[in-house]
């Protein structure tokens, strides 16, 4: 019936169009990894996104759809689109609409290709500027099996061709400002008026299954969980004061363990120079792809350009090498609380992966190599209890593997940690021991102290540890806690660990009523602030206990106490729990200690439950059948190995193709391949423990250590 | 006797190369300030800096001296200069020298032009890579009145042709590393060993006198009190744990204050899109010439470029507009600890002027304006607060004029201090009003609450204000309490409260007399640790007392105490205060108790000193031709004022002028016109009050208000 793409192109002049066939995919993600394992694709490229909705009408008019055409990078929610176009709220267009108007099988599957002359006046376009002005769009020909790539002029020129009414916009600011200003304005500025009302609470709830939509119901949670929010610069975030102070409360537990280790902070500047950057090969090599360069200031162009850390070795070892005058001297132990940039051409994920991310970075050098190693396990212990005690996130330590390990350093440790939904592994923080690396090449030496007087000694150079910790710790938790009403926050870390909220009032009741109800509420959490937990009461005047419930669930504050007239008289609170909906009268005798005692036990199920999930999902491995169909059922994989780079290379790539040329209940499993995550401190023993005779599953050579491998962040 | 400088340039074909006669000058900084003011210089160009030494040779060797030619931002120490010659320690020529050798009248007229095929087997000279990769380079003729601009290139042909050994060296890594090293390791590894080589011990102290090498002595009590170090990048610095350790202290107690109010922490990303940062025009006209672009990453250029926040209005209010969706929103208070940069091309000064600097920036938005104005007062007495509690320096409290208010506010509030040393005054943090001219901007609005139901009225603009404190406050205190022993620290801030230093063991005195003296020092240690105070016991081996007193004086501690057998004996210790060397003896009954009492004198006294000089230079001017002499004596000064603009620009210009065509005894003032400080919210009553005969002595219009004047920083 239609014209094939190519035919419809070609009507333009525009020839030699290829199009690229693949697997079909949902996601942006899915369709960047299908493009990646595509032959002859282009080199660069922008993804773009199409999402049809269907806008307030009425009934009487001729329905009409907006297809919405952006780069995914472009964040567009329906208010902006509405406001392009200049109609009134749009919500998304049924599967059912999609097709008729544009024959497309499945949402999914629409592309602006499916628009002609025929249907043009069916459609609506409103066309992201950005895309218009980027020099190669990937777009979908048919459906989401093929894929063309064009200049988003070109694409523009198609539309055009078709005669669909086009609203070309720039989402970057619109989103920002007045759209999703209206957008956001609906929920709170018309509170429900009675408890009954629940179910419009619920508009300002999580709209995403975190089991069917993982990365929409992140995306959600942290949103509207009032965490961050997203930002103008592609892969930069907003930490809102719900996150921040999330943040602040692990720099006050850290800072405070490595001070007493005998740590100073200080501050090195955002700057380094390309030759200082540029000193130690193997490092820069690790980073070079990624570092931003300041090339200007004002309208001067710079002598030379100017990079932005990604990290802090090579700023502060020539100054090492400096201050470092004696044996004397040593151990320095510098750290910084700061900022640094990894310009990622990757998808940004908020907390996880960022082009700027908050951390602090430890930088420490030692005399003996003893002193730096027993500190890298130190530090990797608070690490890992940044996770179990403040984050009720269980961890696994153990040491990189070559490949996998710090560019430049001797050898890498890391805290593991394991997101049940995607059965991803993800790297929670590192602690190098850098060796002599550094020190040999930024020349950090001291005369040795054990020379007799007259003694001639060759200088020792020093030994040199760097341990990070980011605010990608933050992500992990919300991944791993979260669930369908929201954030769920472990008590250690929350910003607010109760919150109470007044309930029970009937129409009939007083204002009297309610007045000594709110001062109740008001008298409890002075008395629980006082016992130093960190309380909020809801005094809200014109929002349902309901509404708040919700609000609370929402942003996964530990414990609700509700009370009401009834409570009041039998000298009581309910106490729900958000991590697990329990609810229970707790007395107002005992209340102090009673809520001490559940909150520390929320804080251990919430760990507890984590832990037996990780624990459940670790499989020994022996025989390489075995690994991708474990990795596939969501599990990380034990498996002795040979330690060979090589080796673990050929794993990558088998577990990646294994998994697209699997059994058909694989098909919807990541292709990803696995990568080793660690060689865990804690090696099986018993009968497990490696032998003489244990081979390494994959390559048949002897195996060195039990290794732990996943698809990981 | 000798060839002209243009004749010397003519012989290497280099014609036309104009002198331009000037003032003379001494510092890098005076000879910018007199370029400025002549007619015709390049648009663009470098400053030089020529430093003669006199290495260490044999007497019976013909002696040589060793011109450092470098750029003035250069930092090439005698240790660097050294290295590059491949001689032994040199140090500064003797103005003798240098006349003998190149004819230079002092030591700041020589020029590289001296040399001459005649006197060239007297010279070596060791070159700057970077000037002679320069473009352009101003660099003094004859003498420091007269300057030519040449390439560095041109320059170095010049050197060559008169035959002098060159070596050309990079500085920036050299100074960074090995050099420094080697310059700095001296002191501590040759431990002074007895009591009496105290005058040894000077060779870490500050070199330079206060009151005549001011800058020097700045850049050399900041070094060597251990606050920070110079940096490879021009206008960066390092801060090391001793100053980074006050800004921790400053952080903790505004942090606690402005959390008491409601104001919550936040993170903004590091960058800003060019258009959200150009939304506002006033106020990116203000920031422009100073923001840096990020123009790369890794080796592909970005689309756009991207500044790096030079503050963070505009980064955050297109964020307000989405998230105050109604007056409940209101006040919404958020405050960021972050850093920002401002690349100025002026002299940076540590502290003071730095390209990148750390602070804290609150943004607050309110309803009415009666509570923004509110809160504008309280934070700018929270910043006095800091001024006077934590640092010791008094600061006056005030409005800015119109001109030098914060470019898109509504006005700006200010504390503004005063360096003795120099006679200028310095703007200590502002306290903004931003009043609803950003919120009109960003479409910061909701709906008016006064609105009955069913009534439309206009949406409301909310009013918004901005403030700032940033690490400037450190160099403040150090310039105002330092003297030529090094670093002053009042104890509300020092690291360091208290230092306790055994002395009094005489060569006679055994291993068990020591080991006994060191324990009773540690006990006090623990004791004084206990009460809360910062304490060090210094019982490090191998220094005399002597060598540790002038250490912990170069770093400001505020008390020493001084513990030895007789002490012990006597039970007692002995007090040393830092700020005005007073030695008293301290019972040990009440050693807490006293402590305190003493350390809270200290900080009093310090403010009470710093007081009585700032407020006996402000001086009362009522006629003009009484105002550049008060301002030549160091003062600043209170006058009457119309409140126009233009006559605020004729004050600074007629001022600047007046200062240089001045009596004989101005003559080495700074030629530095006067700018408003600020209108003190603390007028002068009585028979001094404004009345509506008062005229500004300037102009001779009616004034309005008394204000405060003076050269600054």
């Amino acid at each position: 019936m239609a014209a094939s793409i190519t035919e419809k192109l070609a009507a333009l002049s525009l020839n030699d169009v290829k199009v690229y066939s693949h697997d079909a995919v949902k996601t942006g993600e899915e369709w960047k990894a299908a493009l990646d394992k595509t032959a002859d694709v282009p080199a660069s490229y922008k993804l773009s996104k199409t999402v049809v909705f269907k806008p307030k009408q009425p009934k009487s008019d001729p329905q009409i759809l907006l297809l919405a055409l952006t780069l995914d990078e472009t964040s567009a929610n329906s208010g902006a689109v509405t406001k392009a176009a200049g109609t009134k709220d749009a919500r998304l267009a049924t599967p059912e609409a999609v097709t008729a108007a544009l024959g497309a099988a499945t949402p999914q599957d629409s592309s602006p290709f499916q628009i002609t002359s025929e249907n043009s006046a069916q459609v609506q376009v409103v066309l992201d500027a950005k895309l218009v002005a980027s020099e190669l769009v990937a777009v979908h020909a048919n459906n989401s099996t093929e894929t063309v790539f064009l200049s988003g002029a070109d694409i523009k020129k198609y539309l055009e061709s078709t005669g669909v009414k086009v609203f070309e916009t720039d989402f970057t600011l619109a989103a920002v400002q007045t759209v999703a200003k209206t957008e956001a304005k609906k929920a709170p500025a018309k509170p429900v008026k009675n408890s009954a009302a629940i179910s419009d609470a619920k508009l300002i709830g999580v709209g995403v299954d975190k089991y069917l939509d993982f990365s929409g119901w992140y995306q959600q949670v942290l949103t509207k969980g009032d965490m961050l929010d997203y930002y103008d610069v592609s892969g930069c975030y907003i930490l809102k004061p719900w996150s921040y102070s999330i943040w602040e409360k692990i720099q006050k537990y850290f800072d405070a363990k490595i001070k007493h280790l005998g740590v100073e902070n200080c501050y090195f500047p955002l700057f380094v120079s390309a030759k200082v950057l540029e000193r130690e090969k193997d490092h820069v090599e690790g980073f070079a792809p990624e570092v931003a360069w300041v090339t200007r200031a004002g309208d001067k162009e710079l002598d030379e350009p100017i990079a932005i850390r990604p990290t802090s070795e090579t700023v502060m070892y020539p100054y090492y090498a400096k201050w470092i005058r004696s044996h004397r001297d040593l151990p320095l132990r510098l750290n910084q609380w700061n900022s640094v940039v990894r310009w990622e051409f990757k998808n940004p994920q908020p907390f996880l992966r960022t082009r700027e991310f908050l951390w602090q970075e430890g930088h420490t050098a030692h005399l003996h190599r003893e002193d730096a190693e027993a500190e890298v396990m130190e530090i990797l212990d608070y690490y890992s209890r940044v996770y179990s005690e403040l984050l009720a996130v269980p961890t696994i330590k153990g040491k990189k593997t070559e490949k996998e390990k710090f560019a430049g350093g001797l050898f890498t440790t890391t805290v593991e940690g394991y997101i049940p939904t995607t059965g991803r592994g993800i790297q929670g923080a590192t602690s190098h021991c850098l060796g002599q690396n550094f020190s040999k090449m930024f020349n950090i030496t001291v005369e040795d102290p054990t020379a007799k007087e007259g003694e001639k000694k060759d200088p020792l150079f020093v030994w040199q540890n760097s341990w990070g910790l980011s605010t990608r710790v933050i992500g992990v938790m919300v991944m791993i806690h979260g669930d369908n009403k929201g954030l769920v926050l472990p008590p250690a870390i929350a910003n607010f660990q109760v919150v109470i909220v007044p309930c029970g009032l009937n129409n009939k009741a007083t204002k009297e009523d309610r007045e000594k109800l709110f001062d109740e509420v008001d008298a409890i959490a002075k008395r629980l602030k006082k016992a130093d937990f960190r309380v909020k009461a809801d005094l809200r005047e014109s929002y349902t206990p309901g509404y708040k419930f919700n609000d609370w669930e929402l942003k996964g504050v530990p414990l609700r106490l509700e009370i009401g007239p009834q409570d009041i008289k039998k000298n009581q609170v309910i106490g729900a729990r958000r991590d697990n909906g329990e609810k229970n009268p707790i007395g107002m005798d005992n209340l102090e200690a009673d809520i001490d005692a559940l909150l520390k036990k929320i804080q251990s199920d919430m760990y507890a439950k984590a832990k037996d999930l990780f624990d459940t999902h670790v499989v020994k491995v022996t025989k390489w059948e075995d690994f991708v169909p474990a990795l596939n059922k969501k599990n990380l994989i034990l498996m002795p190995w040979c330690g060979v780079m090589q080796c673990e290379d050929d794993i990558k790539d088998r577990s990646a193709r294994q998994a697209m040329d699997g059994e058909p209940e694989d098909a919807k499993a990541p292709s990803m391949g696995a990568k080793s995550l660690c060689i865990p401190f804690d090696q099986p023993s018993g009968e497990d423990a490696i032998t003489e005779n244990t081979k390494c599953p994959q390559c048949g050579e002897k195996a060195k250590e039990w290794v732990l491998w996943g698809r990981s962040y």
